[in-house]
């Protein structure tokens, strides 16, 4: 008789998203005249820059001919991306990445959820609180976080690092070790940002205990300050202690379209075992590779006409985080991130519960919005508004926030 | 300090083509003047249909404009090609398959390396020995496998149904009772079918065992006899006890576009839990979703025209192999496969051991084929040729292992 992986069944309800959308479903059914506007899940709205649409048209051209039809792509990745990858990611900061350290994939999500694999059962993780669901769900679908207590709303096994207005959204070294640690930076959902001190603190510390870090830059691109690290790898000795996974999500509004790639590097080991050999053996047995005519639209990002129109919308979205926090201050809510990153991380009015605020926004003035508490117990109070719906849209939310 | 799953450590060499194609890499470094014909990796070479080609383009200039742009697709993949699949793959041969039991991805591979997630570690696994290397190593990188015996070249913990010419490539119910049955048909690498009563016999047996069937139908497209099953669902029964897997990269090209999805039926259960329900978690936490505008080219398979030039490319394969077959039939080997699949296999000759028939013929002809000793224990003594070359390719491949 078959067995099923019961840790599963220790997932308290549904992918967070997932709920929302069906709460939202639920809601337009019932009021199908209503003109609901989400500013929900970071969904970006900007269609595909000219360069990156031009891109796709000619490698779909070459998929049409025999002598230039791309067939399986290679294990890690096309060259062409890799190098392109290396070069404007990496090397332009400083940072020098060997091609073979580099794995293309189709997108953050999976990799971030996928790299558990490579982990033993018996690791402790550490994450920020809130924190992005995948990297709790994907560790407590594979048995590494112990049991699910329903009226603290969090994992036994789980080192969770509250990252609050208090600790100005940095989170302290934990008083438990942790062997893995999940570092998202620039920081969804809060928005907020560590500098290259705060980040140096944690690559030393993983160092000396022998942690592993897996940091997720996939927001790198909203960057606007000075003394915020694009790469964990600009960190003295990051290359022993952390993975990095980036995406073309949202630098590049790749959410429909899927491209994304993670760093191991091979100086990263577990005694005389390269994480990167794990890693490409698990690339290489579970996946087969990010279509050819995607990975020819992600080098197009990198091109000079790629870089001006991807920054364009980059401006064109961080100018809606900054109409969102500035109008929300001046409504007088309390509102943090939006600076380096599309997410307005806001405090609820009088201490009113995420959800309930959820459920106010979303039948008072028809904004989806997110929940802090789905992120975690210490998003709880709080609330996430995106900076990836359009103009009109946004300034409409606000305007009905206001309303409330 | 972290730790690593040392299950990937027992995992013995590389995944089977990685090693192919280093040591063909290595072969034309040393002789660049060879030309090298590969009839190896069951990889195809015609250019995408041309109503698949539109589709493509048309879905690019969609996400050009904000207005037609695709971010997130849903979770289970878009309606219109989840209907597309139900009315042509299922209703059109009289099996009902609701549209939340699809479940749309970036291939077979992916989800058969995948599907392990879900199921608990003390499974033991059945596969049909030889086997497409993805089954075993993603049940051994979960540590469902036991150990590697290297001496036998085999896992403790799995149970080999041996598929031989003495058998007719049918596996008979094992004498151990296994958990999950792993069954590709028409198979990879045998390019052997099983016919409807054959797998009628396996769909009762794993319903009176509770054992789950992974039914891998990529090649379903490739079946020209009439007694063999397009799907698993035409058996009574599998719906309680059957996952199936389909591929568009052998019936339309897509090996380099990347499109697959699994059938999850909701009335396979284990005690109350459905696995439809664990898979759509896993799908919805750890994967994003295949990119629209492949999503559009998948449709476009279904399409009348789509249908008319996907059924010429593999019409154009068959007569590979066709020519395959007959002209090593009339060279004196023993052939097998070839009627219903894209794959010929072939005995050695005089009982070579089947990688130095892979050096003979790499260095000897220039052609690379597939060792039958890399899918399994029963494929020493057996070679796999595909039919997925040009035409020019494989009748000057079969020229060359006729000079041998």
């Amino acid at each position: 008789m078959f067995k099923i992986n019961d840790n599963y069944l220790k997932l308290p309800g549904s992918y967070l998203f997932s709920t929302i959308g069906k709460k939202v479903a639920a809601f337009k059914e019932e009021n199908p005249d209503k003109d609901v506007i989400s500013l929900g899940i970071g969904d970006v709205t900007q269609p595909l820059a000219p360069a990156v649409i031009k891109a796709l048209h000619d490698a779909v051209d070459e998929m049409s001919k025999a002598e230039t039809f791309h067939g399986y792509a290679p294990d890690l990745g096309y060259e062409f991306l890799r190098r392109a990858i290396a070069d404007n990611d990496y090397r332009a900061r400083g940072v020098e990445i060997a091609l073979d350290e580099i794995f293309v994939s189709d997108g953050a999500k999976s990799d971030s959820g996928n790299i558990v694999d490579i982990f033993s059962e018996d690791n402790v993780i550490a994450v920020t609180d809130p924190v992005y669901p995948v990297y709790v769900d994907s560790n407590a679908m594979s048995g590494k976080t112990g049991e699910y207590w329903k009226d603290k709303e969090c994992w036994s096994n789980v080192i969770y690092m509250p990252c609050m207005a208090e600790n100005n959204f940095v989170p302290e070294l934990p008083e438990k070790t942790p062997d893995i640690i999940y570092i998202c930076c620039p920081n969804n959902p809060t928005g907020t940002t560590l500098t290259k001190e705060d980040l140096q603190k944690w690559v030393s510390y993983a160092n000396e205990k022998k942690a592993v870090i897996i940091y997720d830059a996939a927001y790198e691109a909203y960057i606007s300050e000075d003394n915020v690290p694009h790469s964990i790898y600009e960190c003295d000795g990051a290359k022993t202690c952390a993975i990095e996974m980036r995406s073309f999500s949202k630098n590049a509004g790749f959410t429909g379209t899927r491209l994304g790639f993670t760093i191991v590097p091979k100086e990263l080991k577990s005694g005389d075992v390269s994480l990167n050999s794990l890693w490409a053996r698990r690339h290489g047995t579970k996946f087969n590779g990010a279509p050819y005519i995607i990975q020819r639209a992600g080098e197009a990002v990198y091109s000079e006409e790629g870089k001006a129109q991807t920054k364009e919308q980059i401006a064109f979205y961080m100018k809606n985080a900054k109409n969102i926090r500035e109008g929300l201050s001046d409504m007088g809510y309390t509102v943090f991130g939006g600076v380096n990153a599309p997410y307005i991380w806001l405090q609820t009015p009088d201490g009113m519960k995420s959800w309930d605020f959820f459920d106010l926004l979303l039948e008072k003035a028809n904004v989806v919005g997110t929940p802090g508490s789905g992120f975690g117990p210490s998003g709880e109070g709080y609330f996430r508004l995106t900076a990836f719906g359009s103009a009109e849209n946004t300034e409409k939310a606000l305007e009905r926030i206001k309303k409330l």
